[in-house]
């Protein structure tokens, strides 16, 4: 099931670079069978790019043109996804970048009020697509960057299932399968490999080391891609939730104190605090 | 339990404003409680906002600090947030604002694995922020659209479970009902109420010419924040899902083609056709 929802959230990233390549940059099937040819290798190598950048020549024979362009663009689903949301949430393992897929497939499918919406609102800009190179480099860091967090997010949530539900999970086991041949399989695994052999109980591939290291070499190219799609218009929905994924878990503090304030104001639900241990509730002024 | 799924996802959008004031633009607890006082007012004056103004005032007795410095950054939660996500992806109506606050209270929940990564990585950028009296404007419109996107998120997830279900739920009569005093009353469930009123089976309030006349008047500056947020590495996991949902709503055409072409590639999920009605699977070239 959680391997289904990282492809989830791997297939929604790649969908992203597709749009703001094809619809930003103006690239052709041609291109975009090309990049994704180029992409995928090294530890980017994976099923998912390799499928990916075969679509863009296949032919239709009913119209004549690439079948890619011919199919419609609401997604199905057959639930492994949503199943996968829904089991982090009551185990409280975040998985957003997986909660975002679910839920924009499901948005997908409301072709009708989008196409209502969309005369209503402007469309997407491309002004901001001026240089090709390093707009395709940033694209190709920025999918890399953030499909580990796709997966950090999913092992992480095995690791909790494992000590929460006592179920015994060998992470390192589940990365070695997934290697040997999946839909998600990927040069990735190795690396994530190497990280569960030295630490099995290693609750967040962000934590190692080596991970690490490929995060901040591309961290840049995300921020940059979020800016952009934000700046005009293209969904980059997965792209920012693997940001967001990324710079709450990074952050030792947190704004959530105002949260539990405020929790504590109108409910009376308690907070804890900085300085000692135990649950605290205040009683505040104007608010009794 | 949709109220409070609402509740969540504005909480989380408050508190995502409330860090970039305060370590963006190194604003003192008396600064945001001005800020906030003033943004409680015409269709933004709101019971969240009202008790966020009071908060930064409140003294602890403990320590002489204000008592918001001293509330630890570790959310709790009760559940129905979760509720309202789950039973969103049961019913395939998309929340991904409240998806996103369930997920961001479990991840603020790991607070000593998140002290070891800020080890690992760089911390937030304040570069970004000379400007305090536009980045303020922006903060507050970009915190009134993405307030209206969970709004809309919220309604929409009952118009759907009122068809699905067949739960006959008074959508406007909801909307008077919450207006009338609750966690999420607010001046925009005014215009809400005008929408609804004026067509009681709205299936998204984005679909309203007034809601539309406020979302297009806010969309540049949570562009801009998002922009920012993502350049210098804030916490804006709501805000990017507020903007996410509005980029995928009001486009007619999205990249779900490629989802579609990929599902039927490696599972022959079948797609449907842009030009013609039905199911269809193909045997793609060098994968069948």
């Amino acid at each position: 099931m959680v391997h289904n929802g990282i492809e989830y959230a791997i297939m929604q990233l790649i969908s992203e670079t597709y749009w703001l390549m094809k619809k930003g940059l103006g690239f052709s099937n041609d291109q975009l069978h090309w990049v994704y040819h180029e992409w995928n290798s090294g530890e980017m190598k994976s099923f998912l790019l390799e499928i990916t950048a075969a679509i863009f020549l296949q032919q239709d024979d009913r119209s004549g043109n690439r079948l890619v362009d011919m199919i419609l663009d609401k997604a199905g689903s057959k639930g492994t996804g949503k199943w996968t949301s829904q089991d982090a949430m009551d185990l409280g393992a975040p998985v957003p970048v997986i909660d975002m897929a679910v839920s924009m497939r499901d948005l997908s499918a409301l072709k009708e009020e989008r196409i209502k919406a969309a005369a209503r609102y402007e469309a997407i800009r491309t002004e901001g697509f001026s240089d090709q190179v390093t707009t395709v480099h940033q694209l190709r860091d920025a999918l890399e960057f953030a499909t580990i967090i796709c997966y950090a997010q999913g092992l992480a949530m095995l690791h909790t299932a494992s000590s929460e539900l006592a179920m015994q999970i060998p992470v390192p086991e589940v990365v070695r399968i997934w290697r040997g041949g999946c839909i998600i399989r990927s040069g990735l695994l190795e690396v994530f490999l190497k990280s569960f052999t030295a630490n099995p109980e290693l609750p967040n591939l962000l934590l190692d080391t080596d991970v690490a290291a490929l995060l901040k070499q591309r961290e840049s190219s995300l921020r940059e891609i979020v800016s952009l799609a934000a700046k005009s218009g293209f969904p980059a929905s997965a792209l920012m939730a693997s940001l967001s994924y990324f710079d709450n878990y990074r952050n030792a503090q947190l704004p959530t104190n105002l949260i539990q304030a405020q929790r504590d104001l109108f409910g009376a639900h308690t907070y804890q605090r900085t300085d000692t241990t135990g649950s605290f509730h205040t009683e505040w002024n104007d608010f009794q």
